[in-house]
Order: C-alpha cells, then structure tokens, then sequence
C-alpha cells in the first residue's frame, strides 16, 4: 500500500465569496483524496493548515509514502519549523508533490533552493498541456495532450533548478507558455512539480489532471528510506585499506 | 578572434521555384556569414553540399572554432565520413549550433544518440520565442520574448537527451509549444539547438535571432581543444602510487 | 516477466590461452544468464558473434525487454546496421546494461555521442567500488562499498555525457578513479553502464556485482514501448485551435 | 575587473592550540586573498564572523561579482537573514564558491537544498585529484590529476543533487572516493563547490589548488544580473495575442 498525505491549505475553500468554495466544497484535499482513494494500493489521509502543528509530525511523515502539498495564501501561515520536517522527510526518502501554487510554499523552495519565482496572470486561458516525455511513468496513459478550458496562467521564466525530466508543457490561449511538469531528485526523495490546479476552476476533477497525479503518487513512492540523511558521520581515523 | 564555418546545404535557394530563393538568393549561409562577419572578434567562411567532400576536412575544422549547420532534403547526401569529422572535432572542443532543421542533420543526430524526432505543419504559425534562462549567454540582449510572424510549427515531443539549459521554449499560434533553444555539452564541445530558420520565412534576418546566434557563437567558442579525444591510452603495468 | 537478451561477443573465453577460459568456459553470457536465470521474474536468452546477424533481429529487440552487453576485441565486428537496430530499440522503450569493455561497443557509442574513452592499466589493482546513491534502484542491497580483490583498471577521463545519476564510484589501489555506474534516459530507453568486469577476473562470480546486474535489469524494464521513435509525423496544414 | 569578496569564519586560525595558526596567521581568508590579489582582472574583500552582521550587507553583495565561502565550527554562528542575503544574490547572478567543510555552510546548503552529508576521517591521508572534466574552465592548466600529501578525507555519499559538471574526483590513500569539484547553476548564479582546504594542512598554498580557485572565480562572474529574482510579477489581466 501507498500511504499517500494530502496537505492543503484550506482557506479558499472555506470563503463563501470565492468560486472555490462551490467546486470544492469538501476542500482540494477532499476532492484529491477522494480520487485517490478509490486506488487498491493506496490509502490516503489528509492534513491543512487548521491542524495542530499544521497536521506535521516527525512520526506521521515516517509513515507517509508521498506527500502532496497544495497552498497559496498561506504559505507565510506555514511554520519553518514544519517546512524543515517536510525537507528532511522528502531526503530521508518520502516522495512529494507540489501542485500549482505551491512553487512558492516553503518545503518546495527549500528543496529547490532557488526563488521558485514566474509570471501569472488570471484572465481565463485555456491551457493545453503537451507532453514532452512520452515514455515517462507520469505521462502513461495521456494522449500527446490534453486542455483545461480555464487555468490561471503561469508564465516563464519559472526560477527552479533544470530538471531532470521536462515531462510536460503547458500552452496558454493567451500567448504563454511553462515548463508544467518537472520532475527532480532530491536524495533518496523523488519531487514532482505540476503547474494546473488554480482554486477557481475544477482542475482537479479533470481526469487527465487525476490520471497524472496518480500516476506521480505511484512513480514518487520511496524506493528506499533512511532515518538519518542529515548526519555526518565521523568514521575515525582508521584507514579501511 | 573566432573563426565561425557556416554550413548550409545550399538547395532550397537555388530552386526558383521556392520562395527561398527570393528571401536568400545568397544562400541561408550567406545570410548568416554576412550578419556575423560585422563583428570585429568573428572571421566566417562558408561551406555547401556542392563542395568537395562538402567542404569539410579535418584541417579545415581544425581551423574552426565555431561549426554552423543548416540542412533539411540533402541529409542523407552528406556521407558518414564528413558527419564523424564534424561529431569527432566536437568531442574535440569546436562549438557547434544546429538550426532548425538540422535536428535531423547526421551530425547532431550522432552527437545526441537519439532520434532527434519532432512534429511538424507549415501553416504560417506565428512563434513567440520565450526565454526560459535570462541569465544565460545565449539570451542576453533579448526580452522576455519575441515574435516571428511566421514560421514552420514544430511540436514536442523532441526526441532529444535532457539538455543542460532549455535556453528558449516556442510557442506558436496554431497550438504547439517546442524546446526551441537548448544546450548541451560533448565532451570538450559545446552544442546549441536552435529551432526558428524555415527556409521559406525571412528568420535569418530577425534582430534577434541573429542576436541569438551572435550570442551562441561567442558562448560556443572553445576553452580547450585536443587532438585526441578518441583515444584510450595503456597507461602500463606501474601503478601510479 | 523480463524478458532478458545478454550478448556477448564470446571471443577470450573460447581462447585455451586465455584465463576467461578458465574462469568463464561457458562464456560470459552464459555466467550472466545462469545467475539471471534463477529469478523468478526473469527469463534470458543469449546471443553472441557467431550468430548469424549476431543473433539480433528486430523482432527479436521487440520481444526483449531488456539487452546486456559485453564485448572488447570484437567490437569492429558487429556490423553498423546491427548497432543502429539495437540503439533504435533503446530509443524506442527497450532497457540496455553495458558491461566493462562494451564502453567502447558500437551500441553504446551511438547512444552517448561520445568518445567514451577512458585510461587503462592491467596490474590486478584492487578495486573498491563506492555508492555514491544509496537511494538508487540499482544500488539496493549493496552496502557502503564492496571490493573485487582484482579488476582491470580503468581511469578518468570518461568520455560520456554528465550522467542522470552517477550510481557508483571505483576506487583502484594503484591510484586511479573512474565513474563505475552511471545512469541515462534516451528517449523512452534506460541505460546503465558499469566498469568492472575484465575477462580475466571472476567479476560476473562475485555476489555484490551479480546483485546490481540483477538490479539494473528491474530498473531498466520498459515502462513504456513504441514502434516509431524515428518518425517525425507531419500533421497537415489544419491548427489545433 | 571581478569583485571577489572572501568569506572566512576565521575561528581556527586564532587558536593557538590549532595547527592553523600557524599555517593560515593571516587567516585563510588572507592567504586566498593574497593569491587571488596579484592577478589583474581581480579585487579582494574579505569578511569574517567577528565583523558586524559577518561582514554581509545587502549592498556589500551588490558589489561582489564572486564570493568564496569558508566555515566549519561556526556555520551555526551565521544568521540565517545572512545566509539568505548570500542565497538570494546567487540568484540575482553572484557567482560562489564553497570551499571544503563549508558544504554544510547555511548559505550553501539552502543552494543546494539537500543535507549536503558526507563521511569524514582525519587521518592525514594523502589525497589525488583527477580531472574528470578537462575541458571545463575550471580545470584548465590542471594535469590529469595533482596531489596533496594530508588532507582531511571526505568520503561518499556526498548528499547534493546531481551536479552539472564533475569536475573533479579526490582519490584518497586511505581507500575513498569523493566528488571533489562540482559545478551548478542557481538561476542567474554559478555555484563551485571544491573539497580540498582543511584547516591544518597548507592545502590553500598549493599551486594547483590557487589555479583552480582562480579558474573558478574567473568561470563564476555574473554574465547578468537582476534585482529581483525572488518577485513573482502579475502581468494583468490582458492577454498577449
């Protein structure tokens, strides 16, 4: 079993004056866990901001296979301390998403260690998303692309390290392009950005977004997990020839 | 002072029946040999599939610093023997930029090992090139984009190795995106794919695209060169310790 | 189940003056072949130069999920167009694992590029091999390092493209370094290359190097296959929006 | 000219009981500050821990072209509003080098963001540094490889992301390997990081050490640089086309 952790912010969610609140009424975290849950291999719990200590634990990520982290707002709500836990996990082994917005939360910037930064405007585009990596376990199962009749738009220069596999990009009607899919390895950790998923549009319950989520929960589960990637041992002074 | 070979196969703009042969009646070669041959730190000569053995020996490389390569109907006449010269003193150090069609070319194809696969349409898209790498050498001097009002589409996926900056990302009209800069390194060579120059459009006379490849002429130049790249010396019996 | 062709140009083991006689009388391939054959989720054919064609086919590629490939003093032998059907299959989804030697095979040049030159001394130094990605595929069950009391060894430079992850690190006690498993993408193919194995040592006996082959080929399994990799479809003259 | 500011936490040299204060009185910001000084094309700063604030202002890294990095016992004594300054100025486009134990440096660390781990022996092995890259600019006027009778041993796994460039492998005679120079780019910024240079051996007075922290400086200058790397803008509503 993937145990997979859905953590996401929760807060457009819950204002009743923004569209989020209607297409996602049971939160973004609700709608992902719900699709993912219906896998045979994967169980699924979910944690927000709302949670004591954001719903972080040493303990409660030693047992979580991938993360999937959603925010927007409330990135600064995030204590580093929480940040730091998700870094150290994601070296140690566990697999991570971030999804859309989340380019600037922190357990994302701190992995990249760079500004995460791009351009964005909100005007309604269509975004058509190309497949670059055809044979890569996250696009099995797309056809060469597939549109979101509305996303917010992300333009580049997107301001992350270059990845090791450019699996998507994504074409906005309005004249941009970004690199959407990124994958990266970070340790024993396997990291995924993908760019769709802006809270007023019902992103998430496309089933070409949820094939490509699935798909990265099952590419990102660990293959091996240590305790102590931090540590710098000291192996005396013993020559071992 | 760099000394820069521009090759072109030389075909389309001899057949009066293409609009090549208007937008460049000396040649896509003598087009970009005239642009480059301004700059004071640049010495260009040319090269065609009419010359013999195409113009290329290995003392003439030996004499180059910078490779351009243009081609599209006459790859297959280039013989095996000029694209190992061209590939070989690559491996070398001399720099290499491979224009549009020349993703096919035998020489990038050998010094990428891949298909170098694409899609394509002529339908008089317009491109806007996006920079993707602002820090990069290649795309100083350019905005945050540009227009070519047409040009041929090509699309992803780029049959092509991870490259290490993806200097450029093209998107066009009709609905496409492409990889449209990317670079790599071969072993003491540098190499930069750049895909606008269809020969039916005026590209080569663009302010920034011939900043583009002014750019990647200056990045490409050699640091270092050898005579020997291939070779796998018997260092002996005697350890070195 | 994986479906595993291992080659072997077999030359030093039918030599009686030649220790991999001794050590390997049932060729190399079928060392690899047996120890392979064992596991349940593997069956393995063999191949070698005195098959007619070399024993490769293209439908043989298409029903093989994943090659091995030694070969030294025979490389010239192997025809071209047998090393461009094995490199197409590569591209086209099918794993490959190149042994010691067979850095300098056709197959292997054609999918780096590169010289994929090396240095070289024969003087029975130990050879320590390092992991340098414990969390890698190909590196589980192996400890810190292990040793092989004797190798053929093999020194920087290596003449091949940055690598997607550099697995292992060979250190030899007469003094030299060499990247000793490194990991690439080419297209939908996976490619593995490790140094230790000469002829002349029992390599392919020890346990640690028999685990990473047996590694490398789950790792290098197709995710996904096609037919085409070569093409470049032109898709009319209609956009797509 | 290139600006090059050389950062020391300057704790080792000023005990008497370390072996440092007598190879480094002047500190090894000094020594590498008197080296780097005699070339034409360069000016030196340096900044220590004692100095207010580490020596770091905002505008002091707006005026640094390069900045060296050495620390070890008082990574922790650098505030984290420092270490951030140095990070988010490599992304505006100042190129750094970290030296030695300053892997595990605050600044370098957020770069890379990994653990930045390693294994270490103090056992005053002699270390041999290959050149695995030889036409990269950092290696140039380098042999195939030089050594230095004591140094620290660093051992692998070395726990960064996968590098750009390994230009270097360390050979040590007590039996490890480790990636010994390592190139990246951080947006806009070049990162080297170099492990030769514990603190009680005359490792920074080595010929070939000088011309590679040379080389580095002169490879890392900025070819641009922004203001504003961390700003994600909103370009409005409008569409481009």
């Amino acid at each position: 079993m993937i145990r997979v952790l859905v953590w996401n912010e929760f807060m457009h969610e819950k204002d009743p004056s923004c569209k989020a609140s209607e297409i996602y009424p049971e939160g973004i975290h609700g709608c992902i866990a719900e699709f993912l849950g219906k896998e045979e291999d994967i169980v699924v719990e979910t944690a927000t901001l709302d949670d004591e200590n954001c719903g972080i634990t040493r303990e409660r990520l030693k047992n979580t296979d991938v993360i999937i982290w959603w925010g927007h707002c409330g990135h600064h709500k995030v204590p580093d301390s929480v940040a730091a836990l998700v870094q150290e996990e994601v070296l140690n082994g566990m697999g991570a998403i971030f999804l859309h917005s989340a380019h600037k939360s922190k357990p994302f910037m701190r992995l990249m260690g760079t500004s995460c930064s791009l351009t964005w405007r909100e005007s309604d585009d269509m975004e058509r998303v190309w497949v670059c990596a055809p044979g890569h376990p996250i696009a099995q199962g797309i056809g060469r692309y597939f549109e979101l009749p509305g996303e917010e738009t992300y333009g580049e220069p997107f301001g992350v390290p270059q990845a090791e596999e450019n699996v998507f990009i994504g074409w906005f009607d309005g004249g941009e392009v970004f690199r959407a899919g990124l994958t990266y390895t970070r340790e024993r950790g396997k990291v995924f950005y993908f760019q769709p998923g802006h809270e007023t549009y019902p992103t998430y319950k496309n089933e070409n977004v949820q094939r490509i989520i699935l798909n990265a929960v099952r590419w990102a589960k660990p293959v091996s997990r240590t305790d102590n990637c931090m540590d710098c041992p000291n192996l005396g002074k013993a020559h071992i020839i």
